[in-house]
């Protein structure tokens, strides 16, 4: 209970940079800049006092800070900006990146909810994992992110956003194994969006912490969700593309993981699937190294000579989400052994086609294998936990 | 009618390469070089003369050639050697190579079957495809080895041996797409093996050929699967492996070509699927080119400024050998517009679980897909053509 228990002392400075969290826009690639050469509170004052009428002066004028403080407080979010312990050495490299789509620069401030600082979430020697895709994956891609979270969070500590598919399959899989899971939000921390993914996001700032650019009262907005992709990138040593389709958001991540000398790994998957078209374009172009497991994750991210220590088996609990029908026909599966379709599906009680059709989606969530043709297994753990 | 009507002119050179495709294992690096400097003859006098009683004199001396020639022109196979208008240049690259599993060598001959000549099925300008894989592949496998050479043959032959799994599939891509394949046997063309695709094999050489280093009579052996597979990485451009388990003899064919300087391929599939692993691997280790689909694959093969010809697309007759469940289930789509799961069973007359696990076979073999979740569709011909 350390995060949420700090008292944060608003020094101008840090008073200063919570206004222009909500005066200006993030990504801004003069902002960082003027802010570092005057100080936080002098821009500030500028814009407060400019003549000219623009968005930010506007916006600058019509803030009532103290209300944005005391509505921060309501939620439990805090601020933290550079030079605090648990400010992310990580984002520093957003001040020296080439623009990706117009946008750069490190965040000015961040506000975080969660029962973890920021430094307990994030490991010191900054080598968390970016885990990134679609919204509407696929079940593969859905067990891939979580599978790859779930083996990996211990050692690695999972980035990623907030949204249905793939985000939340990834911080799913790092909640399972009670590791390190870090939600980087587009809007403020006072409404979940998207609201359905409520439950997930409540966890992870009861173990962890969610964090956000933005104050509370902000909503996300299509630039937001740019600008927060490159949080990800840059909290990351390196970004997992799970599955995307051919325009994504997953591709602007990847090239902010590019352009910021991360490791860019993207999950291979069925050609016949759309949802694989972006990682296997990124490995094709070589912009991304192909990654098949958890090992080829920790093989990249390792340093030379690191002892890789055992990774955890799939979860039980990863059973927890599969159709009643599925579970049915893997659980008429013995221990050792293999059976028919026909032998199953009595086992099983339903109809040869429909066992066969569970097999199917069986085998490509790595559950069930074929030992011989038309002979069925449970997966070998070793296998299933790949 | 050219190839099988060609009266093959017996002169002392051939007539000594044709004994020595029966007394000597393919792949014998010496070979090669000893026939080049000595001439063919000069190699059968000296083993036939020798006194040393080794295992290649036994052979040489109870060799009946007359026998072994009257043998091949009974099933209409003759011999081709170097020199000879249709001899593939594409073989010379084996003399120059470093060994491969202390293999190497180009063929001192090799027997061919077929309406065909070499040089009718084999382009003049040496890019033809070889297409390997596994024999236990998936369905999956299957599809992409089929759609592959269905596309592509009509630019870049395919070359292939006659295993089931992927070799068949692919072999079947061509002919349904009428466009030349080749058939590399590791025994002799007078008894087929595997049995199970004589039917294939009888089609490939109505209309193209097959070809094998060894005689009539000799059975394939385990070091003549591996000296088979160099055959096919040096007559083609590129190799692509399309499934294959960790250990294979894709992996060898994958080897040749590399060390022959060929395009080393791969198609990625599901990370789930054992039969996905050398692909994977290889490609994780640049040591192939991940290729999605045949686009990928002519980008890599053509010449750069090459107009790429448009691809034929995805046949009907792929739908042919698709299970009558799924097949119901796909015609109960309609052309245009999406059904939910239980729309689609009432039309189908199946129930809704049939139905899904219909889907998500349908899905992995690209011929339906998700307009939104939980709302199906049958896939637009461009993505399925892919």
């Amino acid at each position: 209970m350390t995060g949420g228990t700090t008292t944060t002392s608003w020094t101008p400075e840090r008073r200063a940079r919570a206004a222009l969290t909500f005066i200006c826009e993030p990504g801004k690639p003069d902002l960082s800049r003027l802010v570092a050469e005057q100080g936080a509170p002098a821009v500030v004052e500028a814009l407060v006092s400019a003549s000219d009428g623009a968005v930010w002066t506007r916006r600058a004028r019509s803030l009532d800070l103290d209300a944005l403080i005391a509505r921060a407080q309501d939620i439990g979010a805090r601020l933290v900006i550079p030079g605090d312990d648990e400010w992310p050495p990580g984002l520093a490299g957003l001040d020296r990146v080439e623009p990706v789509g117009g946008m750069c620069g490190a965040p000015l401030a961040l506000w975080v909810r969660g029962r973890r600082r920021l430094d307990e979430v994030l490991p010191a020697d900054g080598k968390a994992l970016a885990v990134v895709g679609a919204r509407a994956c696929t079940r593969y891609g859905q067990v891939a992110a979580t599978d790859l979270a779930f083996q990996l969070a211990g050692r690695f500590p999972i980035v990623s956003g907030g949204a249905y598919g793939i985000d939340i399959a990834a911080h799913k899989g790092a909640l399972t194994a009670n590791a390190p899971t870090l939600a980087v939000m587009a809007g403020g921390l006072d409404e979940w969006y998207p609201r359905g993914n409520t439950k997930i996001f409540e966890q992870i700032l009861d173990q962890w912490a969610v964090i956000s650019e933005l104050p509370p009262g902000m909503r996300p907005t299509r630039p937001g969700f740019l600008a927060r992709n490159r949080l990800i990138a840059a909290l990351a040593a390196g970004v997992v593309v799970v599955e995307a389709a051919a325009r994504s958001g997953a591709v602007n991540t990847a090239r902010w993981a590019g352009a910021l000398g991360r490791i860019v790994m993207a999950v291979p998957g069925p050609v016949t699937s759309g949802m694989s078209e972006t990682p296997h374009r990124l490995i094709r172009d070589h912009e991304a190294e192909l990654v098949a497991g958890a090992d080829d994750v920790r093989a990249l991210l390792c340093d030379p000579g690191e002892q890789p220590e055992p990774l955890p088996s799939t979860p039980a609990r990863l059973l927890d989400g599969l159709d009643p029908g599925l579970l049915a026909v893997r659980e008429a599966l013995p221990g050792r052994g293999s059976l028919t379709v026909d032998e199953l599906a009595a086992r099983a009680r339903c109809t040869s086609r429909t066992c066969a059709g569970a097999l199917v989606e069986l085998e490509l969530l790595g559950l069930v294998e074929q030992q011989a043709p038309g002979r069925w297994r449970l997966s070998r753990p070793a296998r299933s936990a790949r």
